[in-house]
């Protein structure tokens, strides 16, 4: 049998999502709110310049505000943390993001700890973490949550579905689980350290690829009319982007695939521009 | 084929545990500490007396100090709250239980949100399990620390195995699921929405039950040889107590189970004197 892969297309509804929160911030700048969001960038790493750029891009064009708080890469960590409380401690921020990595003498945890979990818009301070698991969110992980709205763009309903994440990270794998069993999916959450990696992958109806590998998940690896999402940035030899996906491979096997790039990717900026925007709206909530 | 079904006997290693945890309590005795746990209980519920007692019982054996705060069932939300600040400032008091469930009236979650993470010995605040899901634990629910404490007992390797937890509460099958991904476990969550749950439990080289219905789990889903983890505690018509495991029927085809009463019911408690022993420790640490 050959299917017809529908290709989940993360651009266009990425497009439209910013749309919609293009709208929310009029509203709010209507009632004197402007959405403000500020990024710390310590350190000179090229791709982290890129992502922060993309950001703040992004969020100029819906309307939201930005800081940009660009550090040396030798800023001590006390310095980093006391721009964080600065922010904190500001009313008119609504969202905080450090980018990550940060360089090798400052302690990642010791800096998430920092941030204000109503400012946290990366959904990664331990609290909202555990708020999320003990299915109460107050903020939610981008990349997960970008996945989840992908899924509900196209209409697939994840409720008693069996849905593998290959990968287990604090960023993608522990919080889509958790947001999987919040939706009562039935979820397996599958690692490096799994025995016969193949067998547990062919049995999801939702497969999700988070392991960093390039085209790991060949067809072999896949259940016919699976949805397949691929959360992989990876380049071939030939510097070429491509996902954990075997895409070529997959086609006509899978129902659906995120294609690398254009499919999780471009969700996940617009998830952080959605918090962003919604810790402003809870800011006025609560004045 | 006929096994062998080992019985994962919990009243004794929660003596075992027990006997530890005395020694170390009188080597914090020696350097001035006595571990304290303050125990709040709010109503007369007959379950809770019971439960509570039980816990004050175990300290006192062990050398723990309890206090114990017996509260009006009608006691306000903010008085059950300025009880929980006093003993949160109060720097001889380790540990704070607020046994659940509480009067209707009273909103659990703020409550628990108000207990310090630190002197969290359920491990129940947000901020303990975010960590437990990010793999930096503080504090670890009692019923899931007890269940692997139990597994290590017996030399039962998680590591590379597919575990199967039928429940998602957040006492017991979300935080277990953290403890078995933490341990390299292949983890599947499944719940009351599953569909054809018998395919998925039948998988399972370690199924845990944990669903609160008398003896569901029979042998038709379990695979041979499994290692089988009863977490329920119901009655029977004739009011005896017995497992969401169907006992009698998964005998000769398990290899291993843990029996109610007396499997992972006396861990439970055990594992609450541990974590009192050990804010109690760290508080010494931190002089």
């Amino acid at each position: 049998m050959f299917l017809m892969t529908e290709i989940m297309n993360g651009r266009d509804l990425s497009a439209k999502v910013k749309m919609n929160l293009k709208k929310s911030v009029e509203g709010l700048k209507k009632v004197g709110v402007t959405p403000t969001l500020a990024v710390i960038l310590v350190g000179d790493d090229e791709a982290s310049k890129v992502y922060v750029r993309n950001k703040h891009r992004a969020a100029q064009k819906i309307g939201i505000n930005t800081i940009d708080e660009t550090m040396p890469a030798d800023s001590k960590q006390e310095d980093v943390i006391k721009m964080i409380e600065k922010y904190n401690n500001d009313p008119d921020v609504h969202g905080i993001l450090v980018q990550m990595p940060l360089p090798k003498h400052i302690d990642e945890k010791a800096i998430i700890d920092t941030i204000d979990p109503k400012k946290d818009v990366d959904g990664s301070h331990p609290e909202n973490m555990g708020r999320l698991f003990m299915n109460e969110p107050q903020a939610l992980p981008c990349t997960p949550r970008g996945i989840m709205e992908l899924l509900k763009e196209y209409d697939i309903d994840v409720r008693g579905q069996e849905v593998v994440i290959v990968g287990r990270s604090n960023l993608v794998g522990r919080p889509l689980a958790a947001l999987m069993i919040n939706s009562s999916a039935t979820v397996t959450v599958a690692h490096s350290v799994t025995h016969d990696l193949q067998s547990v992958t062919k049995k999801a109806d939702i497969l999700v690829a988070a392991v960093g590998k390039a085209k790991m998940f060949n067809k072999d690896y896949i259940k016919e009319g699976a949805v397949v999402i691929d959360v992989g940035i990876n380049r071939t030899a030939e510097g070429k982007l491509c996902g954990d996906v075997d895409a070529k491979d997959v086609m006509g096997k899978a129902a659906f695939l995120t294609p690398v790039p254009g499919g999780v990717g471009p969700m996940t900026v617009a998830m952080l521009m959605k918090q962003t925007v919604e810790f402003a709206e809870r800011s006025v909530a609560n004045v």
